[in-house]
């Protein structure tokens, strides 16, 4: 048996240039713990003449990705790229018809794609790793494939997008509006310039629609996301929640019903203060997994930056380098159960909801009213200050209702002439 | 290659009946996840007609543990039976020679032995996991094995026995003494009948020992941990703590120093509140690991009781099932280098220090004097109440400083004419 092992990486971004950095400083202890010298044998990038602060000028360099791949040397690929289609799809599926181990941190390339990725990393007998698509530095992936292999899981869920936590948690901490905290966690690089992915919440979707597949043994059924960002996220919305004794948070949630069906949503979320997804702050992320003989087990780590998603990838390369990677999904593609999908209308759960009301006798009973009408049961309302004739915020909390109930609440409420603006709903999650 | 495993569990308390429950109740699961048919096929405890609530009737019966251990129709041995010695130890020793794979939730046998099972395991070609032996459900051993596996660690730390962390968390919300909430947490089973193993900080230090080898590549050196439990602590501490800002917490602490030497030890700790592990309350378990790459990971979870800890012993079962399993230290025993510890007197850290002293005018000088003498810089000092001529307490916490210097100026202390007691001392850590 070889003592090496060539790998390639494509894409020499901070993640790209982490995971070189960690097989250069951690040789010695990767050869140990692995046993073989990992070798960064190729790379492949945009721009060859960028100054990176690593030396590769003992790597190969190729133009091309996908020819990359399936050179002969190469014995592991680490696709670095990024996106769900194109180069980065073009060249894995044509490192495992190689029949070469492939290492992703590519969380949209495997919603989309991973059920197809799956079955043709079987058919080629090559291995498919993703660890550092979930969670950054956390072992999300491996948690719940390997260390909690035992249990019949219930629910999976945290936070799995750092710059909505970091936007979050700033907009507690200061009582600024969410665009100010945007700009600010942009020009700090902590959000994208086009900062859509993660703030509408598609990047935490990816997440969860894998780590449902996981815990559940299904297909990935990425369309079958109920997806809702942070962008309606108020000042006011976070103080009203301090005030009711609950933090919000972005939540990617899995969680399998009593009928076998399974919700997967990601949208933001008040949990208590107390409940430890609520400690979980700035551009942490966490990992919740509830099974039926661990019970809750929590997870907390960077879940972005150089070093800790480059420190996943690695261990994805020693897993295979060891010969102990197990399939994408958890178990052999033809096991997987087809996902009998909840539909967001049916959660059933509590709500928090703000209007601007023109402040005038029988508001507050047109309210309840419509609420009783529609077997909403109020838990809380406050209305403060008084102006009478002018706009002011009404916020009130239910009890735990199916949500079909409450859309039809929010639209008859939405249509009364006191109500101004359309009415902020944020879903109650008793975590 | 045959698809059923045939086991052999030894000691069917909480955590062997809960072993069985979950080959039962998730028998189809751990098919798939493992892709063969795990079948309890024989069994051994003290008392064959106790009642265990699990129907334990197509397996066979064992008086001898070792003998089962070695039967040629067992594939895996599991040990529960516990204790560092005698048949644990002969049972486990002979499956190994018989090449029979073993899984252990043993922490006392891998704390005391572990060096040797590694390499007798080697040498017989023969699996042998311990992942229930710490943290119970968490997946510790399996994060710094695999999942953190591209790092080189700098401190692995946290908190690895749920019985002293209920009690030191009952303290703090009763304002009661240490031994009103012993004596509760025996009563409800949360403590043994003979608390030693736990309150004295035993068996944590047989977790942090497993944790430092795995940590940093060297051999198990329980010997060579520091171990200080938590009777002395007093509610009076605990008050202090909270108005310091500080929780007082049983730490587990495997930090490699700038020289390399290892600091291994087990005592009681103040914590910043603000702390992931100030959060980890009752009976649950945390594992701090920080690493050159992926920073800081927190894990919590369940750390004992029938079903977190048979799940961690079922992830192994799997793991040895699927030819995944790593040797039990992390490398090839052959590998491992040996510990140049730390004495406990090297700290280097801050303290806590409570006096009980004559209210009469210089003994804060005199105090003063001696601390200056020992080159121990105060940070707080805390003389609340008057009552000339009469007890009352001093407390005050220091600067950083090596603990020998420490320790000379309690002993000082502890003669001066004023001091009535002898000093109370708890180390302030800055995680």
């Amino acid at each position: 048996m070889k003592d090496t092992v060539n790998i390639a990486i494509a894409g020499l971004g901070t993640v790209g240039i982490g995971v070189c950095k960690i097989i250069q400083q951690n040789a010695d202890l990767l050869q140990k713990r692995s046993g073989k010298r990992i070798i960064v044998h190729a790379v492949s990038a945009r721009d060859r003449s960028k100054s990176r602060g690593v030396d590769l000028s003992a790597a190969r360099w190729f133009e091309n990705p996908t020819i990359m791949a399936t050179d002969p040397e190469i014995d592991l690929y680490v696709e670095l790229i990024g996106g769900s289609e194109g180069v980065a799809k073009d060249s894995v599926e044509a490192a495992l018809k190689a029949g070469k181990a492939v290492v992703t941190a590519n969380k949209a390339l495997i919603a989309h794609h991973g059920n197809e990725l799956a079955v043709m990393a079987k058919k080629y007998n090559a291995a498919l790793l993703c660890e550092a698509g979930v969670a950054g530095g956390i072992p999300a992936i491996k948690v719940l494939k390997e260390g909690l292999a035992a249990n019949s899981f219930s629910d999976v869920y945290g936070i799995f997008n750092g710059t909505c936590n970091y936007i979050l948690t700033e907009m507690r901490k200061t009582g600024r509006e969410f665009s100010e905290v945007l700009q600010e966690a942009q020009d700090l690089g902590y959000a994208e310039a086009d900062p859509s992915f993660d703030v509408d919440g598609v990047d935490a979707a990816h997440k969860i629609s894998i780590l449902t597949s996981l815990a559940f043994g299904t297909e990935l059924a990425f369309d079958d996301v109920y997806i809702e960002g942070i962008r309606h996220i108020s000042a006011a919305d976070i103080e009203y929640a301090d005030e009711l004794g609950y933090r919000i948070k972005l939540l990617g949630i899995a969680r399998k019903r009593a009928d076998g069906r399974i919700s997967q949503r990601v949208h933001p979320a008040m949990v208590q203060k107390e409940s430890p997804i609520s400690a979980i702050e700035g551009v942490f992320n966490g990992l919740v997994a509830e099974g039926d003989f661990v019970d809750k087990i929590v997870a907390e780590g960077r879940g972005a930056g150089e070093g800790p998603t480059a420190s996943a990838v690695v261990a994805d390369i020693i897993d295979i380098v060891q010969n102990r990677d197990l399939p994408l999904l958890g178990c052999d593609p033809d096991d997987l159960i087809t996902m009998a999908p909840v539909d967001i209308e049916e959660r059933y759960g509590a709500f928090y909801v703000r209007l601007m009301v023109l402040d005038r006798p029988g508001v507050i009973a047109d309210i309840s009213a419509i609420l009783r009408d529609n077997k909403v049961s109020l838990e809380s309302l406050i209305q403060r200050g008084r102006a009478p004739g002018e706009a002011v915020p009404v916020v009130f909390t239910t009890h735990e209702t199916e949500e079909s109930f409450m859309q039809k609440a929010l639209l008859a409420i939405a249509k009364l002439d006191s109500v101004i603006e359309d009415p902020r709903m944020i879903r109650i999650e008793s975590y």
